[in-house]
Formats: structure tokens, sequence, C-alpha cells
């Protein structure tokens, strides 16, 4: 296997983007990329786009074409990506298998997604779709609050998880957010403001639940032998990827209380880079509901089953705690293109590593150099785990 | 870079398949591909599924994780493909770099799609959407036939290329669709059949176009440590893969006698395997429209540019000739699932290599034991060339 670095990143402000298409918005992750790499469009050769709502929440039905075209990526190789929330780790592990299959020397992982372009209920709809269509939807109409709502059910039941705990994973989140020019939700909360919102699905309320955003990031990959001729002062290396998938059918999980699918993940990402969990400075997960980010904590190995609440309950996964978890605000308050999310998070793992996130307020200490992202797609139907090092 | 095969291969009838739903049309390309390679569905560890019409001409949203569970696949990792009409053989370059950059020993691409869920025009406006949406489309209302027809009437325009020589390639491809017992359409046709059909969009008939299909394909890959391990007796290598990109903007192309990313495409197969046009033994290219077949011809070398009627004309690209082209019918007869193209091109040139093509008629004679599959997305937006070995 080849050796593969990220050696340029970008990311656009998250948020309601209603002021540029879907191409106009690739280009405000892109040209920064491309900045940081020092290479121009023509020298990648190939690009993956992760993106989910071609065609349904956006009009463009071949939204990577016209994004790496208004890119100048023309001529290169191009695919588009779809793993549910996940499609942007699935697009960064496309573009690292180009160059470490030795095909390429220079690709591009492209997240983009702009999800208010329609009303909030016909988005939710085709969001509900994205569980189990046939059986949960189309019977129950089961959508995706409701998904994570049981599991938070059956944390709670079990492990006598509060609805204060949930609370504080937002409040966290949002302290960060707050930090982060980027970020969607630039609101400071407390557990009061969480828990007297309006209740989505109990006990979930709209604090606990990630918004609707539009966004895109760009992360550029090269080679070893690429990363000396360009001479690239910080180039951050891919120390290991791991993916899995889980059944759509939530009647055939074992349990409520955890992701199958990270759990295998997170393994297959531990053992191909050669690490245990302890040694990770800080982590990306994803908090698409404030329980989700709990079950992250256990499912990738920061603490035993059952005992996320205690992290978040003694502050750990803050700066200054054992593992800081999302200080660019995650799912929550930076907010969550769906396609866009996975190539955000190495965004954020990449200027963390690199000691170059603008915000010094935010910036994790770093022991091992080294970053962990985890992004679930669907409700655990799909998940990839990928580690970088400096 | 690791010597990849194919190991096993299968593909449903295609046809108007609504006696089953888009996971039971998997498992029918699924099971003789896992019987064929000796395998279960547990081997396999990462698995890209070809697919575009999630949630526009067919309900499920996340098909490949349907379509994957149903098959037995659940806990592989697992991305969807979108590479537009391309999309199988996008997912095909996706599972071989896993195994190729080290990742994984056993793969699999599976292309799943179903077109007639929905009424023919609308399904004819989703495609129509895939050209350049927002100018193309939406101010000109301009759909696929009108685009290959603008090709057809430039071809015509500088090469002499007439709407005889456009028919024989329909009535080449039916004939060897008439001999495929999984194609669409098996009824063999005459030059006059074609000419007397319903214009479509001058000069392209009704009998020009491929048909809006139905259908699956899946295709096993292994490493050359597992293809030993496994006793598999004749592996089908992967010799080269090419891929490129083309403008959206037909107003930006160059000309219309001809497509640039199919050019660059098979540019980079030839050069990743070492070969030059003329050793190849056949190939599958991406008729659509049988001006596309002809514009084919040219872009991937098999003669010189203006010079594709000539092979039509004197019956080159059939079994007997220079160079036997879509002896499975093509997408004009076998039909065109657009997500699963790519993966049954990748079956044919399997069954052929292997000599295991179970009609004897349409075996092509094999000499240097070389196929390319030729797959196009849109109107020349994305080209995979793919070149296997045995």
């Amino acid at each position: 296997m080849r050796n593969v670095a990220v050696i340029g990143v970008g990311n656009s402000k998250f948020g309601n983007r209603s002021d540029v298409n879907i191409a106009e918005l690739a280009y405000e992750s892109t040209k920064p990329a491309f900045e940081e790499a020092g290479i121009t469009p023509k020298d990648v050769e190939f690009v993956a786009v992760g993106s989910v709502g071609a065609g349904a929440w956006y009009e463009e039905l071949l939204p990577a074409v016209v994004s790496a075209e208004y890119c100048g990526l023309t001529g290169a190789g191009l695919v588009r990506c779809e793993a549910a929330c996940s499609s942007g780790s699935a697009a960064f592990q496309t573009a690292y298998s180009a160059i470490a299959s030795g095909q390429a020397e220079i690709t591009m992982a492209l997240g983009i997604e702009k999800m208010r372009e329609i009303d909030t209920p016909t988005s939710m709809e085709w969001i509900g779709r994205a569980g189990y269509y046939f059986w949960e939807f189309h019977n129950f109409g089961v959508t995706f609050p409701a998904y994570y709502a049981l599991y938070a059910n059956a944390h709670m039941a079990k492990f006598g998880t509060t609805e204060e705990d949930l609370a504080l994973v937002a409040v966290k989140n949002h302290k960060y957010g707050s930090m982060n020019p980027k970020a969607h939700l630039q609101n400071k909360i407390t557990v009061d403001d969480v828990l007297s919102s309006m209740v989505i699905a109990s006990p979930l309320k709209l604090f606990d639940c990630c918004p609707m955003s539009d966004g895109s990031a760009a992360v550029i990959l090269a080679s070893e032998e690429k990363v000396k001729e360009l001479k690239i002062d910080t180039p951050i290396w891919v120390a290991g990827i791991g993916y899995s998938s889980g059944t759509a059918n939530l009647s055939k999980r074992k349990d409520y209380v955890g992701l199958e699918a990270s759990v295998l993940a997170a393994q297959r990402a531990y053992k191909t880079a050669g690490i245990t969990p302890d040694q990770i400075d800080f982590a990306e997960v994803h908090d698409c509901f404030t329980i989700a980010e709990i079950l992250a904590y256990e499912d990738i190995g920061l603490c035993a089953k059952g005992e996320g609440v205690k992290l978040i309950r003694e502050g750990q996964t803050e700066i200054g705690g054992k593992i800081p978890v999302n200080m660019d605000g995650g799912l929550k308050a930076k907010g969550h293109p769906i396609g866009t999310t996975g190539c955000s998070m190495i965004y954020e793992l990449t200027k963390q590593l690199k000691e170059e996130a603008v915000e010094k307020s935010r910036q994790v200490p770093l022991k091992n150099y080294i970053g962990l992202a985890h992004n679930v797609g669907g409700t655990g139907h799909y998940c990839y785990v990928t580690i970088l090092r400096r």
C-alpha cells in the first residue's frame, strides 16, 4: 500500500446558502484547498464527490459533473459517492484508494450538499426514506429523529442516561461552534435552552438535533512521491480507514444502545493504523443527534459501553479533558450538509493536526499527533472511520 | 499495484422486471456470481454498487443498503457509485481499487437499476436533467435522444454517414441480442424496420435508441493471493482502467463528432494495460443510440476518426470481422439499466474470455485473450474504459 497524504483542504461557510448554486458552493472549498496544496485543478487526476440529494432536495441530477467543471476539474476521472450521511467519507476513501492503488498521484475528495432548496417537510420525507423505506418509512412513517429517539430511550433505560446528559452534548458543541466562523449555528446555549426547546421525538428536542445545512468541503490527496516533489511542509498522512455496513431493518438490530457498523469500522481503522483508541489525541464523531455522540464515544472505544455519559458529565471531551470531541461544533452546531460532512471532518482533522485552526481557543493539544473521524450513514446503515496522523 | 482478477460474475434477465423489487433483482446476479467464485457473501469485504435512479425512477433512496442486505453482504464496507450511465464501471473501478490498494482481498461491484417503475415521460425528464440541467434542459428542453441526434447530424455532415449506416448498427446488435436469452429485446430487425420506425429526434428513430430496461449484474474481484488460495481455474485479470470526464455544457465541446472523454479514457486504459488498440480481440461499447457505437469505434481507436461507418458497412464488427463489438446485443438490444450496464459489460467480457458464453453462436474468436469495455456517462460527461485479459 502506497503512503498517501492530505496536502490541502477547504471548507465553505455552512448554513442556509441560497446565495450560491451547488457548483459555486463547491468552488468555495476547492479554491482554498488548491491554494494550500500549491497546485492547479489540472494537476488532479481523479475526483470523488460526496453528495446525496441530487434530484431530490436539489435540482442537479449530476452534481459531480457541473461542480467539477465549475472548479476547473473537467478531464479528471470522476465519480459521485453515496453512502447516505457518510458520503463524504466514502468519497475520501475512493480518492485515497485511487492513489494507494497506484492509479493516480493527486486526487480530490469533494463533499457538496444543498439541503435547503426545498421546504423542510419534503426534505424530512426524503431523509425518512433513507431508513428502511418499504417497511419503516412507508408503513410507520418513521423519520430520522424517531430512529435516534429510539436509541436514546434504549440508552436511558439501560444505562441511566438522562435528558440533561444529552443536553450537555448540545451545550458543548454549540460552545465550540460559537468559536468557528464556518459553523451554521454560532449561538451558545444552556442545558435549560435544550430542555425547554420543542419536543421533536421524545426524548429528543429541537436542540438535540443537528440543523439542515448547505455546505461544501474539499480535500486534496497526494502520493508520497508527489508530497516530496511539491515540497509540502506538513503533509497529514492517512494512517487507516475502516468501513462497515449495518442492517437497514431496525427490527433486525441486536440492540439499540450502539451501532454495530461503528464498532466494526473503528476496529478495522485502528487495526490498519496499528494503534489503539487511547493513542488518538482528538476525534470528530457523528453527532446528528446528541445521543449519537454518546453512542459514538462507546462504539469507537473512547470508553466502555454505557460509560459515554461519564465522559460528557466530567467534561472529558472538551479541551483540557481526556479526549476533545467535535471541536468544530460537530454536526450539531457546525451543521450537517450530509454529503459534505465526511470531507468537513477531514478538513478539521487536518487543520488541527497542522495546528492551523485559526481560532486558538479551540485548538486541541497534540501528543501523538493522531486524529480520528467517525462518520455514520443512515441510522447505522453505513460507517466509515478515518485516522490521520502528522 | 497488486494484481486483481474477476473470479465470478452474474447477470439478471434484462427487461421490464416489475416482477421483482430492486433487492430481489440484485440477488439474481449475485447468486450465480457467488457460485462461480466458490465463496459466500460473508467473504466479501467491500461492495461498490452502481445505481442512478434512487429516489428518482425507483423508490428506495439507499438501494445499496437494502440490496446488500438482501444478498447477505451486510457488514462489508459499502458505497453507491454514480457516474450517470457509466455508474457500473465506476463501481467496478472502486471495487478494484479497494483490492489494488491493499485494503481488501475480495470485493464486489454490483450494478442495479429499475427504470420502469414510473411512466416513460417522467423517466425521460429525469434523464434529460442529466444533461446540463440549468441551461440545456431547463431552458431548451433537450433530452438524451436530442443530444445524440446532434452528434448524428454532425457526423453525417462531416463524414457522409447515412441513416442506413446507423440502422446497420441496430440490425447487428439485435441479431446478437436475439442469441442472448438475457437480452431485453430479442427480435431480429432489418434496415427497413429501423428506417420506417417512428422518428424520435431526427435522424434518430425508435430503433436507433436503446430501451429503458431493468436489470442487475454482479462482479466478484479478488487479489492474486486469494485467486491462488481459492484455486480459481480461469481468473480474468484487470489489465487497465482509464477514466475521464467532459464538459456538461454542449456549447463548450470542441466538436460533435466524437466524445473527448472517451478518447482520453481509452488512451489511459491502453497505457495502463501496456497494449495498443489492435491487440484487443473484441469490445463492448456504449451504444445507447446507434450513432454512439460509431463514435465509440473511432474514439477508442478501433479505426481512424470518420472511418467508423466503414467498419459497420463491411461487417468488421461482427463475428468473423476484424473486431467483434457488442456480441451480447449491446445497450441497443440487451438493454440499458443505466447503473448496471458497466457491470454487465464486465460480465460479458469475462464470459467471452473464459469461452463460457452459453450461446456458441456469439462466442468471439480469441487470439490475445484481451477484451475491452467502453462505458459513457451522460453525453460524454463521464467515461470509463476497462481492459480485461485472461
